[in-house]
C-alpha cells in the first residue's frame, strides 16, 4: 500500500516491467494549467533507453498518453491518468530469473514478502517503474515553473572514481544536456563516458553521485518536525532504485568542520536576508531559507553484470547466474531526469502545504 | 501539519522548548503489551542533559507521565499520551534570540514561514522536541522486542576526524553504554571524549557519524515503491535536528566499487537464504532480506558556539551574536537514543503494514 | 486531492465521462489471490446501462482490462490498474451543458471551484465515475469472500412511495437479482418497476432507499474514535452521487423509542455473545459485534429530467434547460452494485487495519 | 490508529473517562491567530455536565489548559496541545462494568477487539472523549470565524416524538441558547424539557435529532470524488457516540419527491448565482454552492437506563444489570456543541484543502 507519494499533490504509480503498461495518476494538480502530452514526453525522452551509447539499448519509445484530467489543453483539477505502454519486452532474456535470485536485486525479497512475483524483467522491482515517476514529475515541474518560478537541475558529479567540479549557483540546463553523461564539467564528462564504455565492455558496471541544485524556492517551504524539506527529499531519493545515500548541503563532509567553520552567517542580500555561505544547502530547521537547495544522491553500481555470479535458486539450492539482455552499465545519465522528477514532486507538495496553512 | 509520523503506529508530538511541557501521542499500539513509565524513563535518561561532562549541563529531570492508553500496566490499544514537563528553563539566557537570528539555526526560517515564533530556547525548533520522540520510540522498541524479537543498536563511529572501528554484526548494548560518547571502540571513544572536551573549552563544537545496526528483522518488511524501508529510515533520520546525511549499507562508498565487487552473493545460511557480504545493508529493493540492517547518519557540528558570529536581526540589520546558556559541544552521545527511537518507529510501523497486507 | 479511498486497501479513481477512459488503481491488495478480468466484469455488468427497460439505454459495454498487479491469474501484492474505455459517448446531446448549469447537478459548483470544467456528459461529475468504484470494489469483495467469508448484499427497499418488506438476516443474492429493480420483495418490485416506467414516460424521475445487509463480519472491526465502522460506511455512501442520507440499524427511527425499548440485550447465541435484537445494526461503539451489519442509503430523484427547468448560464443570465440524451429515470437498480462495492471497500480496509494492530 | 481527524487541520484525541486526563493535539492551525484558553473554555462550558436539570449531574469543571502551540496569546503554527483533567470520577459507580457488558454500549466490542478494556466509566468508549473534540473544535470555529466569516449553528429539532419548527436561514445563537434543551422553537423546547424530566424520573432515556445550519461558506469547498463535503460531514457525525443517522438537505424525505419537485432552480441572487430552493442543503456534487449548508443527525436514546436489563458477563454467562451513577436522560442539549465542533473541524480542513489546490 505504498505506491502513492505526496499529501496534496499525490502521485500513484502502477505497472510491471513486462506487463501491458506502466503509468501514474496525479491527483491534486492545480486547475487551468496548460498541459499536453508534449510537456511530459520531453522528460520521458531524457529517461528513455537507447538515447546514447552508454545506456541500455532497449528500444522502448515510451510514448505517454493522458487519459483524464485535462480538457482543451488545460488541467481540470481532477486526477490526471498517464499511461505508457510496454512495447519492446523480450521476456526470454530473463527466463533464468524465474528460478534464480539475481544478487543485489529484489527478486528474493519480493518472493519473501509476497510469496509470488512477476519475474519477467523484474516485474515491479524493475527500474522501469521510474518511467511513471518521470511522467508525473513532468507535471510537477510545470506547476513549479509556471506558478512558483522554481528551477530544478540535477547533474552527474561523480562516476566511479572520476569527480567533476560544478557550481550549483550557476549551472545551466544547456551545460547539463551538452553530453551523454549529463555532467556540466565537460572535461570530466568526457573521461566519465570513456570509463563507462570500458567498464561496459568488461561486462561490469559502475555507480556515481548526482547533485541537484534548486533555484527560486522562497523562504518558508518545509513542514517540521517530521516533514522537514530535507527529510522528504531524502525519502524521495532513497525510494529510487539503486540509491544508497543522501546528503544535503555540506552533508557527510560537515563532520570534518567545527561549528564556527560550518555555520552560515546571515547577511543582507539583494534586500532580503541571505547567508554568505551555504553549508546548510538552502534548508534550515527543515524549512527553505531562500538560498539554492543543494543535495547529492549516491547510486550504487548496477546490479546486473554480464559476469557469472554465485547465487541461490527458488528451491534454496546454490547455483550460478550470468545476465543476458540489455542493461545499463551505469544508471546515472538516465537517473538525472528521475532525480529531478522526484525533487519536483517533493517541492510542489510542500509549496501547496505551505500555502494551505500559511498562504 | 507535519507533527505526526507513521501510518499504523502513529506518533504525534507537540511542545516548545520553554513552554509548559513537551509530549507525544502514540496511536495504534498493539493492546495487552506490558507498559509502565519505567520502560520509557530508561530511554529518556539516556537522552537527558547533564548525564556526563561532555553534554549540556541543563538539569532537566525529564520525568515522563502516561496520561492515557494503559490500564493495570498494559496497553489498551487506545492512544497513549506521554507528557514531560519543562522545568529548568532559563529564558534569560536566550533574550538575544528575540531579535537576532542565530546562524544555522531555524530562527529565521520559522519567522519567514509562520510570521511568528517562540524565541525562548528556540521554541519548537529546539532539539528538546526530540524528548517526545524518544518517549514514543521507547514504546515502539518494546513492541519490536516483545512481539518481533528485533534489537536496535546505535553507536558513534566518528567524531570530527576521529574514526572508530565497529562490527555491526556483533556490537552489544553493554559496549555502547560503556563510555559517555557511546562508541563501542573503547580506544577511539577515549580519544573522542578528550577531543570534545578540548573543543568545548574553545567554545566551539563538532559533529560526527552515528551508525545503527538492527538485528532480527525477518525478510519482507518494507513497502515499495515509495515507502521502501531505507526511504522511510532516511526520512526519519533527516527529520532529526542537525542531520546532514544518510547512507545505508555501502552508502556513498558504493561508488568506489564495480558491480561485481558490490553485489552480495546469495548463499544458504542456517537453513535460510542469506548473503555472504552485506553491502546492501540488509535491504534489497526496499524490503528487508534478513541480514542485519546497517545505516549511518551524519550530524553537523552544533550550531550554537560561544564565539562571536556575524548575523542579521529581525529588522534586517547586520549585527553580532555570541551564545550564552548551556549547550552541547557535540550532540552525538545524546543523539544515540534519538536515532534508535526513530529507527524503532519506522520498523514497528513497517512490521504492522507488512502484517496487514501479507500476514 | 481526494480521489483515493482507504488507508491500507487503497483505491484511486480517475476519468471523465466522455474522456478516453475511466479507471482505478487498487493498492494494498493481499498477494496470491486468484483474480481475472471475469471477476470484475460480473459486477460491471450489474452496473452497466442498457441492462433493462428501466435504466439508461446508453450502450456502453464497459469491458475492464487489468493492466498491472496480477501474474498468471493471481494478485502480486503490487498495484492493480483497471481501465474501462469510454465508447458510446454522444457529446452532442450535452452541448447545452457547455453554457448552462443543470439544476441540482454539479456543473455550477465545479465551475466555481476549479474555474474550468469538462462539460461533456458532466465530465468528472458524472455518475459514470462509479464504474471505477465497482471495478475496484469487485476485488475487495473477492478478498472479503475468500479470506474472511463475508457476504455483502444490497437491495432496493423503497422507490418513491412504494415500500418493500425485506429481512436482512435471510435475504439472498438470487432474490435480489430476480427482478430488474433488485428488490427482494417481488410484489413490491413489480409495483416499483411499473411506477418507474410511468414516471419515465412523463419525463420525470424518482429516488428511493437501498438497504445493505452484511453477514459474516466477526466482532472487532472498526477503529474508534474517528474511524468507527459506521462513520466510514456513512462517508462511503455519502461520497456517492445522488445520496442524501445514511442510517445504520434503527437509524432515524431510533428517536421514536426509549432507551429500554432500543437497547439490544446481550445473550449467548451459538456459543458466542450475541444480541436478541439488532437495533444497533451490527455495530456498537464503532466496532462490529458479530450481528449482521444493516444500513440504509437515501437516493434523491435523478436530477436530469426531460421537462423544461429554469436555470442560469455561465454568463450569469437566467435561461431555460430541457435535458436531451439517455438517462436513468431512477438510479436505484444500478446503484445496488455501487453500494455493495463501496461497502466492500470499507470492510476490507477495516479487516486489514484490525489485523495490523490486533491480529 | 484512528484517533486523528482531518488532513490539513489535524486533530488527534486521547484519554479515558476515568484516567488522568483527556485531551487533543491540533496540528496545522494557521499561525498568528489570537487564541487563549477562554476561547476554548466557552465551548467546553456548553458541553459540561451539571449545566442544567436535564443533563448528567456529574460535576466536572472541565478546565482546559493549552500546553503548547501559542505564544503571547497567538497561535504559532506549531501543534497545540489541549489538556482537560478528569476530576470528579466515582469509579465505584461502575464496578459492575468490570464484569458485565452494558447493552448497546461498547463494552463487549472493545473487549472483543482489543482483548482488554478500561471498564472504569467506559474508558475510551465513554462520551466523555468528546470533550477533546469540543476543545479542538473551538479552535477550528475561531479560524472559520476570523479568516472565513463562517458561522455554525446546531440546535435540537426533535426529542422523542416532539418536533420543533426552525428556519435554518434565520436561526440565531441567542435563540438556541435561550433554553436548556437548545431548541430555537421555544414552545417545543418547553415541551421537550418537560418530557425529558418525565422520562428521567422513570429511569428511562430518549433520543432526538439535531439540525445544523452553516452560513457563509463560499462556493467551492469540498473535494470530490471521495471527500465530498457531505461525505466528510457524514463521517464526522457518525463518528460521534450515539448517532444512528445523517441526512443533508432534503435527506430521506427526498425519496417522496420527483426530480422536477426536488431540483433547485438556479437564479441570480445578490449578484451571484444562487438557488431558489435549497433541497440540496448547500452542497452539489460534493462541493458547497454558497447556500446555507443544512444537515441533520439522529441520536438514539441513551443506552444507560436505570431499569434492570438482561445481558451477559465477561465469562459468557447470562446476568442482569441496572445502571448506577450519574447519566444524561437525553444527550441532545450537550450534543449541540459537539456537533458544532465536528462541523467546524470538517469545514476548516476543507477550507484549507481548497486553498491549497485552487486558492
Amino acid at each position: 500500500m505504498a505506491n502513492t507519494f505526496g499529501i496534496l499533490f499525490r502521485v500513484t504509480t502502477w505497472g510491471e516491467s513486462h506487463g501491458a503498461a506502466i503509468g501514474a495518476v496525479v491527483d491534486g494538480c492545480p486547475p487551468r494549467l496548460p498541459l499536453t502530452e508534449a510537456d511530459i514526453q520531453a522528460q520521458l525522452d531524457r529517461r528513455r533507453p537507447g538515447q546514447s551509447d552508454i545506456v541500455s539499448p532497449r528500444t522502448e519509445t515510451d510514448r505517454v498518453r493522458i487519459l483524464s484530467g485535462t480538457f482543451e489543453g488545460h488541467t481540470l483539477g481532477t486526477p490526471i491518468c498517464l499511461v505508457i505502454e510496454n512495447k519492446d519486452y523480450r521476456s526470454s532474456d530473463y527466463s533464468d530469473m524465474a528460478t534464480k535470485f539475481r544478487p543485489s536485486h529484489a527478486d528474493y525479497t519480493y518472493q519473501a514478502k509476497y510469496g509470488i512475483r512477476d519475474w519477467r524483467g523484474g516485474g515491479r522491482t524493475s527500474a522501469r517503474e521510474t518511467v511513471a515517476r518521470v511522467a508525473a514529475g513532468a507535471i510537477a515541474r510545470k506547476v513549479l515553473r509556471e506558478l512558483y518560478h522554481v528551477e530544478i537541475m540535477s547533474y552527474v558529479v561523480r562516476v566511479h572514481n572520476i569527480k567533476a567540479s560544478v557550481t550549483p549557483e550557476t549551472v545551466t540546463p544547456d551545460l547539463i544536456e551538452s553530453n551523454p553523461i549529463r555532467c556540466p564539467d565537460t572535461a570530466a564528462a568526457l573521461e566519465m563516458v570513456r570509463h563507462i564504455e570500458q567498464i561496459r565492455d568488461q561486462g561490469d558496471t559502475v555507480g556515481g553521485i548526482i547533485e541537484t541544485a534548486v533555484r527560486g524556492v522562497p523562504p518558508g517551504w518545509g513542514e517540521p518536525v517530521f516533514d522537514r524539506l530535507e527529510a522528504d527529499l531524502a525519502k524521495a531519493m532513497l525510494s529510487l532504485p539503486a540509491t544508497k545515500g543522501f546528503e544535503v548541503g555540506s552533508g557527510f563532509s560537515s563532520v570534518e568542520m567545527t561549528g564556527t567553520q560550518h555555520n552560515d552567517p546571515f547577511c543582507v542580500k539583494e534586500g532580503r536576508v541571505g547567508t554568505t555561505t551555504n553549508w546548510s544547502g538552502g534548508i534550515q530547521g527543515g524549512i527553505s531559507n531562500g538560498e539554492p537547495i543543494v543535495f547529492r544522491v549516491a547510486f550504487k553500481p548496477v546490479a546486473t553484470v554480464k559476469i557469472e555470479q554465485e547465487t541461490v535458486d527458488v528451491y534454496g539450492q546454490p547455483t550460478h547466474l550470468k545476465a543476458k539482455g540489455r542493461h545499463d552499465p551505469c544508471v546515472l545519465p538516465r537517473a538525472v531526469p528521475i532525480v529531478e522528477a522526484m525533487t519536483a514532486l517533493v517541492l510542489v507538495d510542500h509549496a501547496m502545504r505551505h500555502r494551505a496553512q500559511c498562504g
